[in-house]
């Protein structure tokens, strides 16, 4: 593992004002694990929220986003979240399950079902085990703390090896903010967005209004650019919750100087987010940075970063540390732009310059690709030399382990 | 390997009137192997290619392109392929050196180069040792002979395993016409096409305005119906040759009766090649036809095929046997068709039930499931149920072979 990540130590994950956490035992898939978690959100809490654009959105992303779509903008005061099975492809049986769910904590917490959202990840396709999960709410309720999170990031992880918390502290306005994060994911990552949960909290007062747009903001600069396999999950879902518990007067836009301090400290801790997963990703043993430059649009950038990302033999020959670089300029020609001009490509690996107008580098020596291509953290730059959009994503390689996990993935 | 292929028998593989080819060693990348190919044509041969739509493109394909798209329509006589360097990602000296070849096999022909279609597979960026080639060219036009096809077969191969040549004899007019076909490849294989070289003769008259709609025609019924890792090649070259020796009546429209007859015996040829390619494909174990119906357009039919296709988490799930179809069901949500109404989606393995309307199927056990995973041969259909187009395409699993082929490719 590139880099290896270390386990969040808890005492430098801050617990967020407004906000308990509840873990128990249900026993989705098997005992002696925690599978169960439950976010207990304070009254005045506002959330934001992003999910998959696959077409076969899970049971819990579907009733997360008709909760959070719907025009009374409803008063979310609690998260259910699962893992051991995504209730996914599993119809309307799958809906009517996780409607249960939402229902039996609502009476527990005296709330209505559509102030609770709900969220599974685990295998496809597989009929959820509500009643074990029903069975196990108390315990979860009974649990419930402030400063749990730590625990909470290792209580939702699947296929993940390391759990994943970040936080941040921010000065608004003289008022000391808190905010903190947990994701899961280590496969199925692709943008929009990884097979991942991911919960950022903070006591920050916002208008309600901005959530929405905040959660796409930050998902659109952290989640959104990684990638290890291309798959893009049925269960991805992103979530943002502020408490308006701190003592400074509400951000009621983006644009403001409090607003930009706020997103910037946001965004910090997404990114790391996102960036763990990458360096959890199944099997990876080294994290990519992609950097495309002079395109003439962003979205040339990203064809090319994802080209790149997504090639098998760029993966591979990564893991194999092999400077095998003309495959990187292959998977450039075939990322989808017309009227590439191959002449007019320049790559580098860290700051060696490997091909100029899409060949080899006169002075590039296979020694200095080499002693690249070894190290556990490697940097892409493709500039291709057509405009100035710039872009950048994070990737890992392919390697054997990736095909043991994903092959004995249910076994 | 699915259903082990066979080296071709070179008694089942028939001389083609009007076509010889030498075979040398030029010690490319290694010596003692055959790396150097030639075919002669006589002649009144008319050729059709198509390339790579890499924008990556060799050097070698560049020429073939500007030969065969000139309007002066040239006299092509010979090819000259080398493997162990592709020639790819090598720059203006790249085309010089290609050239070079050319011209010094035009010598010893008596052709002018332009008469000349160069071929190159291998390793990418790095420059084509074209003295050795040069030097091994007399030994190549020395060798010509008519009945080494099954030779040739194997002399092209770079990562294969086993030659892939067929032959086919059909009936026109009363005159009896002959069509054998070779192609190389087995990793970078992606619709438009496989890393490949695929060369597809006969003795059959046909006009040559005829030639390059054939080829086109040909490739997409086969080579671009097939994928192993999605990497599109910056070489990949597919040519038809027709000597026109045959004793019927030129064919002038691919309409008529004789024409449809002619198109329907290459077609076998071309995918019985393609379908050789994917049973080779590198660490492939299983073979797996994918069945797409249901679509509104054929473009919706394909973008579906080639999200199953490349999700490494589908492959690996086939590669382990392992019947976790969620999978496949993620990946049509995915695939691009942003209206699709999951719960349309109908799947079967083989002619297992698996889901009805976008869930499970309440019959489908999985042990039904585990027994069509366990096969080498398997076939997945997906009805979409949103209208009447349907394709085929064919791919295989990702193993851990995969990733050692191509981590060790170099060394």
């Amino acid at each position: 593992m590139p880099v290896r990540l270390q386990p969040p130590n808890p005492v430098d994950i801050f617990p967020v004002p407004g906000i308990q956490i509840g873990i128990a035992q249900a026993g989705v898939k098997r005992a002696d694990k925690d599978d169960l978690t439950i976010f207990l959100l304070d009254s005045g809490t506002h959330v934001g929220g992003v999910f998959t654009k696959n077409r076969f959105k899970a049971a819990p992303v579907q009733i997360c986003e008709s909760i959070l779509n719907s025009p009374a903008r409803p008063d979310v005061r609690a998260l259910v979240i699962n893992t051991g099975n995504a209730n996914a492809g599993t119809g309307e049986s799958g809906l009517e399950n996780a409607r249960l769910i939402c229902a039996e904590l609502g009476k527990l917490l005296n709330l209505s079902p559509d102030q609770i959202l709900p969220f599974s990840t685990g295998v496809i396709m597989e009929p959820l085990p509500f009643e074990k999960i029903i069975k196990a709410l108390p315990n979860a309720v009974k649990a419930a703390a402030k400063d749990v999170w730590a625990r909470a990031a290792h209580s939702i992880m699947t296929t993940d090896t390391v759990a994943k918390a970040f936080s941040n502290k921010v000065n608004l306005n003289g008022a000391s903010v808190t905010i903190t994060g947990i994701a899961k994911g280590a496969g199925m990552i692709h943008p929009n967005m990884a097979t991942m949960l991911g919960y950022l909290a903070t006591d920050a007062c916002i208008a309600p209004e901005l959530m929405k747009p905040l959660a796409l903001e930050l998902a659109n600069s952290s989640f959104n650019r990684i990638t290890v396999d291309g798959d893009t999950s049925t269960n991805d879902s992103f979530v943002v919750m502020a408490t308006n518990k701190a003592a400074h007067p509400v951000i009621t836009s983006w644009e403001s100087e409090p607003g930009q301090t706020l997103l910037k400290a946001l965004r910090l801790v997404s990114v790391q987010l996102a960036q763990a997963i990458v360096r959890d990703a199944e099997g990876a043993t080294k994290f990519i940075t992609l950097k495309i430059k002079g395109g003439k649009t962003l979205e040339e950038c990203k064809k090319v970063a994802l080209a790149i990302a997504h090639s098998p033999l760029v993966k591979t020959a990564f893991f194999a540390s092999d400077p095998n670089l003309g495959r990187i300029l292959a998977a450039v020609g075939y990322a989808g732009i017309e009227d590439l001009d191959q002449s007019q490509i320049e790559l580098y690996l860290d700051d060696v310059h490997v091909a100029t107008r899409g060949s080899r580098h006169p002075h590039y020596k296979e020694d200095d690709g080499q002693r690249i291509m070894k190290q556990e953290e490697i940097s892409v730059t493709v500039d291709l030399g057509r405009g100035s959009a710039f872009d950048t994503f994070w990737t890992c390689d392919l390697s054997h382990e990736y095909v043991s996990i994903n092959a004995d993935y249910r076994s």
